[in-house]
């Protein structure tokens, strides 16, 4: 899998490819990445990539041109482009697009900066388009690394053991339940006592339910017709 | 506002502090941040900071001791300090908290690795917990600095146009309208007439009925009442 990043900030994404897991990844060739920047396309003296917002509003916009001449380069370049764009007004970025998107051979993400993108560049270009969450952020810059990595650990090798992707939040629509490590009882805080009697089908059931119980509490939205077991 | 980061990568979070928006932001002390690694506090030979999982499942832990010792020192230094856990099964986290906690004098972000913390951690520090959406990430570092750019955009000064944070998507729940600028045609694609004629009351209300059908098809949620003019 090919990472492309189309920022005005490449410096903003990259360090974190410099280390733990994702740099594991790009050593053994699971992942790699590179980066355009919609600057090296401008066409102007001064290398303006963005103008003031047409029918007013406070803020300046990307300008089609760089990012036409810039996204029709990297399709060339990479047949199998498909071209994300982080937006604030998009549908909710979710795991099971993290794993969907997974099996693609090259993803580009399109950061905008400033008060957003020109709409017509997102109308011709993109295949997609996800908001990681509702909040503003400073630029795409965030929320492509948020997908590259969601995405990144779903490509088959980046982790290491392949079971850490089996029980996870989001999985079955269920957030996880708590989880404990030795000691057993640290500064008079104990584990859940169940957990330590090894009877595993005593202990999943309780797991079952506290993530039930949790998921309630938090994303009451994911619970459908579950029940306590 | 201080950030202060427990994180054993703090090479993953500082390079972003480096540029752009929050660059300026620390420059003009508006924000400032500081890291803490938990693997300082560790009291075994190896600065071992995991532990297996009890009660079974894949993969390793954060353990107790060396982010209790952790948190207590930051507690100790940092009287004000509001302590927040990026969390997968937690409530998520939303415009409304990026403007609220922006009053905060410091807060502590505390990233986990592995499969996640010993839940006695977060249920003896935690101020608050948050997940930034529903997907698995290989660690806490980027919710925490979605979270701490969210917040910091929102605090006083960082933006230098005050008015940039005036009509944005996710205020009065509706996501922004499509947004144009310069040249009014580029490759035969023009932008919304209507934006062009200067009339400013007409174009007010293009935009919000072009926000809502957008919120409509994206975020179906974020909609009660609100109707078209």
């Amino acid at each position: 899998m090919k990472f492309t990043f189309v920022t005005l900030f490449s410096n903003l994404i990259e360090p974190y490819f410099y280390d733990s897991i994702l740099k594991r990844a790009i050593d053994s060739n699971f992942i790699s990445y590179e980066f355009y920047n919609p600057r090296d396309f401008t066409k102007n003296k001064h290398k303006k990539v963005d103008k003031q917002m047409i029918g007013g509003g406070a803020g300046m916009l990307m300008t089609p041109q760089p990012l036409f001449d810039c996204l029709d380069e990297i399709k060339r370049k990479n047949p199998e482009a498909y071209i994300i764009f982080p937006l604030a007004a998009a549908k909710p970025f979710k795991q099971n697009d993290a794993k969907r998107l997974a099996q693609k051979k090259n993803i580009v993400f399109v950061s905008g900066r400033y008060e957003g993108i020109d709409e017509r560049v997102i109308e011709k270009y993109a295949n997609e388009v996800f908001s990681i969450g509702e909040f503003i952020l400073t630029g795409g810059e965030l929320p492509s690394l948020v997908m590259a990595d969601a995405i990144a650990r779903n490509v088959e090798g980046v982790l290491g053991n392949s079971d850490s992707l089996v029980e996870e939040s989001y999985e079955n629509n269920l957030l996880e339940a708590p989880s404990f490590t030795k000691p057993e009882n640290f500064q008079d805080l104990s584990v859940i006592k169940e957990f330590l009697k090894g009877n595993h089908s005593k202990i999943a059931t309780l797991k079952y339910n506290l993530a039930i119980c949790k998921t309630k509490y938090f994303r009451p939205s994911l619970i459908t017709n579950k029940k306590t077991k």
